[in-house]
């Protein structure tokens, strides 16, 4: 964990802050090794520019921040004396009064900032800055993903050898947990997505107990962990012939996700990358089922740097990991979104995704 | 959900706030009756004291808070334009520069409350006063909490039947979550926790790899949910004769738990549950090995109010649900908590969970 917590130490200095204050989430969760929870008893771990850190902690969690090598100060709080003493300690060990402390704004909650402005200090969003933490990932990292997507892809593969007519979107993808879990996944990376006919028209549906019938859309977006970093893959299939309409959504979704895979290397910018697949859609005339961004970054969670998106402008570096999934969403008709996994090498880009992406029509 | 919202604008009156700013998460699940998540995009629903509510939210969420059946101002943004137009409208169509916005302390994360710092209000921890818009819960709320209760029960004498010498804790509480769900049950209402031997004794530990051998000691603690309320049990089982020490500890437990239990009652406090328990187990003489409260209110959270700790002197009402759960915690040897909910009546208490509390020997 020492390691690691130089490596944070280096942003502190670099973002210009005399702290950055992380609570448990995925930031925490790499530095010790461990995951914390982030529950109603404030844990909070404090990192200064130099010296040594300090962490704020239930008793009951004091074992595993040991276990985790943290060599700093060990603030506990017991319930039966609440956790404002132990908060002035760890403000008095590191002199926080009057200082500019970073926080996870994405993360740390609004009472956790008002305790450490309780502590006379001031309390800035360095989620911009505590990016770089975790956003390079190292081959280890990226061999954790691919390996998750190798048990997501296995589980898909073996899906579709099962699935029936009349199955729900909830036994669809109680099947897919269960194969991903079979196939040696630490569980869903996040509650999987099955959606059926019309339904996959909803980008952020919820499985429900729609059964599966002959001539229906079946959209999946699902995922799992390996070693703590997630996979995330949708795939769209079609029981019996889709439309011409619905076949030229196909195409342009296919021809999105094809070309910002192809334009993936260090330099572009997650934005000209969201250009590059929106264009397609919006070529192939379908502009007004637009709905969302190319894709989000990866990692050890579901949602971090880099996106794929208008308002990111950073070029891309080696060992950035994200999704590409454009998708077309034509409302109370069908949704269609093709979702891989993308790392970016040292002089392109390689795609973590092997599942075909090809128009497939489900004989069932 | 316009009903609802009637009770959160009473409530933003009571509490002499000017309005208040709810995120995703439980609070917005019980008004809309829709699961919404927590993610990069801000989405907040503002309820002002009079007059309608408005929404700044996810273009691609807005059907579901359609569907919810939300008349109020929909302020939709879109990727490709940024969240800060909307918020802008919001403030306009509400005034909120200069007021005071009452927000979920332990929800809202910093980013959201500087968001809504930028538009010109102050930002005030809500959390106390929003208690009451779900802590007393109505028949049916309770009637899910009993099914859920039910389906954990019926799940964990499923597995005292089917257990055997060498699963691991991980096997074992897979096999717990796979019968919960096959009960009917809507997935864990947390990560199941199952520890064998000296593991036990960790409070907060994690499933791993560690496989159960004679002698040892068994603790599972987990829960479902049913309808969005959650049951939340644990049992602590012995395979082969304790030692004498051992059983000490447990009928320590024991008596605090049957204690804690029979003193709920309209009007008495959470703090005087957790002093009844507390004593009994500090009488045994197991002081050092207590290292937690006596319990938290459950509901659509696994952690709401009322707890059952030192800090909470508001007496108990009808309809408040939570739990009692002492332990004790030799590290290195033995840990031991028994967990039972409970709901406050109009005369008394109801402990929900059924299952046998009394010290039991596996014979695997």
């Amino acid at each position: 964990m020492q390691q690691r917590l130089a490596r944070l130490q280096h942003i502190v200095n670099t973002a210009s802050l005399d702290a950055i204050a992380l609570v448990p989430g995925a930031n925490l969760r790499y530095l010790s090794g461990q995951s914390f929870h982030l529950m109603e008893r404030p844990l909070i771990l404090f990192v200064p520019a130099a010296g040594e850190a300090a962490v704020v902690i239930p008793s009951l969690e004091v074992q595993r921040i040991q276990e985790a090598g943290f060599t700093g100060h060990i603030l506990a709080w017991r319930d039966a004396d609440g956790y404002l003493g132990a908060f002035d300690q760890a403000a008095a060990v590191l002199g926080l009064a009057g200082k500019r402390v970073g926080v996870e704004g994405l993360t740390m909650r609004v009472k956790e900032g008002q305790i450490i402005q309780g502590l006379g200090a001031s309390v800035i969003d360095a989620d911009p800055d505590l990016v770089s933490l975790r956003v390079n990932k190292l081959s280890d990292e990226i061999e954790n993903h691919r390996r998750a997507m190798q048990i997501s892809e296995r589980a898909l593969a073996t899906l579709l050898e099962q699935i029936q007519l009349g199955m729900t979107e909830r036994q669809i993808a109680k099947m897919l947990s269960d194969l991903q879990s079979d196939y040696g996944g630490a569980g869903n990376s996040f509650e999987t997505i099955v959606l059926i006919g019309p339904r996959s028209a909803m980008p952020h549906g919820e499985p429900a107990d729609t059964p599966l019938q002959q001539g229906d859309t079946l959209l999946i977006d699902f995922g799992t962990r390996y070693n703590g970093y997630i996979s995330d893959i949708t795939r769209t299939f079609f029981v019996g012939e889709p439309s011409a309409q619905v076949k030229a959504m196909y195409a342009a979704v296919l021809t999105a996700n094809q070309a910002a895979r192809q334009a993936a290397r260090p330099g572009i910018t997650g934005a000209e990358l969201d250009r590059i697949a929106t264009q397609h859609l919006m070529d192939a005339g379908f502009s007004d089922y637009i709905k969302h961004r190319t894709g989000h970054g990866i990692g050890m969670e579901v949602h971090e740097h880099p996106n794929v998106s208008a308002e990111n402008t950073r070029p891309m570096e080696a060992g950035m990991v994200f999704t590409i999934e454009p998708g077309l969403y034509a409302e109370g008709l069908v949704g269609i979104r093709i979702e891989d996994n993308v790392t970016i090498t040292p002089d392109g880009a390689e795609t973590l995704t092997t599942f075909p992406r090809e128009l497939t029509v489900l004989d069932l």
